[in-house]
């Protein structure tokens, strides 16, 4: 849902091959139905968006300042320990970010513990307007995920470099999603640019 | 706030002594002044209630159910390490409740850290609707507390003692608040009944 009340319906992919396969069929879609709501949407406008790792690159390089607003558009979760962590925690959201990055562009899910660390030491959520959201695991099924959505800011203590890295890392975000079931559409995030609103906003510089 | 609009005053005492200080004074008052909005309200109800140690451990007996809607009506916040918490966490919520019980009525601060790890991995937060808030330190300074406001709805998945042991904590918690700076306002809670709204409302059973 978008902030005028229109659908937004959003397709992501994170290689060329997946972009060809996904995002190329379905830039080629009119209208579509919703079967459990039955009703019919007609597309209206199409946005196309790509970049490549050296617009990453360059983001990590930039003067990206040390305040990003972050809204979860769909629900989103975390596991942790085996359960479903329904509160954004600065930890689970890089972590899950780091590995993505590092499997899309290293190859493996691997990442280094103490860029995590020094991530969660030094980046802070300073405001946040959220509410828990249940996401169905089938259409039509009671079984739900427990998840969150909404806004919030974080704040990075650190240097230019931790300020270009969480940038890089919340922009790589918006492409690969956050957290558990992104092939289903959980984990939908976006960075809000311009002020802040008072409800969540930037407060205590 | 109250949920008509209208503006709810509560002074809590702990003690017979604190109440005859404070809650005897305060209910002789028919209007005051906001100093910093420079406007005058009257009082158009009073209600006094009142209860005794036999009340709380009552409710310890009582068939009180899993499910418990909260609401921090005033900025509530942690400390831990050192750092504000500003999104509410079991283990931070009941240590902190199971401490101030002690304090009032066992007259020492201390305790016991298995009833605290029992309760931490036994009640979930289900859902909730927060936002932070900041709470200003000194009137109309600039310095505040970070800290939220909001609902959430906890399950405790456990006998009925667990049940108990928390609907007693949260009665408790109502009296007393929750976190840092009671006694300036903040961490004012209360237990909410009936149906939960959809917002933050008790889903997955």
């Amino acid at each position: 849902m978008g902030e005028n009340g229109e659908i937004i319906w959003r397709v992501s992919a994170l290689t060329d091959e997946a972009a060809e396969h996904l995002v190329g069929p379905a830039s080629k879609i009119d209208s579509f139905t919703l079967r459990n709501l039955n009703e019919t949407f007609t597309v209206r406008r199409r946005q196309f968006d790509s970049f490549g790792v050296d617009h990453l690159l360059g983001i990590l390089k930039s003067e990206a300042g040390p305040t990003f607003r972050v809204r979860f558009a769909t629900p989103t979760a975390f596991k942790s320990k085996g359960r479903y962590v329904i509160m954004p925690d600065v930890r689970l959201v890089f972590q899950n970010l780091l590995m993505r990055y590092n499997q899309a562009y290293a190859g493996d899910c691997e990442i280094d513990p103490e860029t995590l660390e020094y991530i969660s030491e030094h980046v802070s959520i300073t405001s946040y307007n959220l509410c828990s959201r249940y996401f169905p695991r089938t259409m039509g099924k009671a079984d739900k995920i427990p998840a969150f959505a909404g806004t919030l800011t974080l704040r990075a203590f650190g240097p230019q470099s931790l300020q270009g890295l969480v940038a890089m890392l919340l922009a790589f975000g918006e492409a690969s999603g956050v957290g558990v079931k992104t092939s289903m559409g959980m984990g939908g995030m976006q960075l809000l640019k311009g002020p802040s609103n008072r409800k969540g906003g930037t407060v205590g510089r």
